[in-house]
């Protein structure tokens, strides 16, 4: 059985006891969280959401650049007054250069990804540093809110803030 | 107190139970999910998901043009091999157009959001198959796995298969 029909078994049991039908589109909390889609990360479990608390926008290395979009429609259309921006230990987007990804993409898949900026990052805390930035230097998103920048450890599942 | 000092309360709890400090980087059920921000969607709870299964890609509407970085990213260098594209009923997506969004946005805020496409859609399943599509279309992408496209139903917790 693949994994997706795995989750489709999965999701039938959540449907049968899901007493969630009545939430409203606005987060509840109104906090919008940017993070990695590592597999190792449970945003809700980890920071104890549940179904309605915050808009959760996650990428590859949880960039803010490609979270802008997301982050307009979540502070314009649905409220939220808080950001969270939270980078990881062990991170994958630690192990590679733009350069070399590219380069086995060619040789692996004959792909040419030349034009894509993959986001890789050398140094973590600074990536957070650097992702922070991004924020504050975009006109799109409000300035007037709390934007906090956080490592979590994937040992420990602690976060650490970085300033 | 703020929700993030809030979350950050519950991340003691959290790591004080910790007990996945040794799971690998790449995702052990080898499957990347594509959905929306959404606050009511639980993408582990919902798909019986635990820390260290799956790479989870979130962003406004669950769009697949904005995931293809991490797509690549996490099949390339991390080895998934399945892709499941999940967007939702009564998504924020379609409350609204590009040209409404940047007439209030320079309304409310003066920001000149002219030049960027929020990506909404006017209709829930033609997005799904709007997006199996990107990603049939993209070269950066592996096109030898599984791709299945899905609408969460947030009034029932269920996964419905869009064809």
């Amino acid at each position: 059985m693949s994994t997706i029909d795995e989750m489709l078994e999965s999701n039938k049991a959540y449907a049968k006891a899901f007493d969630k039908g009545s939430l409203p589109l606005p987060p509840a909390r109104k906090v919008a969280i940017v993070t990695c889609m590592d597999a190792r990360i449970d945003p809700a479990r980890a920071l104890g959401l549940v179904e309605g608390d915050a808009h959760v926008i996650r990428n590859a290395g949880g960039r803010v650049s490609e979270a802008l979009r997301s982050l307009v429609i979540s502070q314009t259309l649905l409220g939220t007054q808080e950001v969270a921006i939270i980078h990881h230990t062990d991170c994958g987007m630690l192990t590679f250069t733009d350069a070399e990804l590219r380069t086995r993409l060619r040789g692996e898949r004959g792909v040419d990804a030349d034009h894509v900026a993959f986001l890789p990052f050398g140094d973590l805390d600074q990536s957070v540093r650097d992702d922070l930035a991004v924020y504050g230097n975009s006109g799109l998103v409000r300035q007037d809110v709390p934007v906090r920048g956080f490592v979590y450890d994937v040992k420990t599942g602690r976060l650490r803030e970085v300033s």
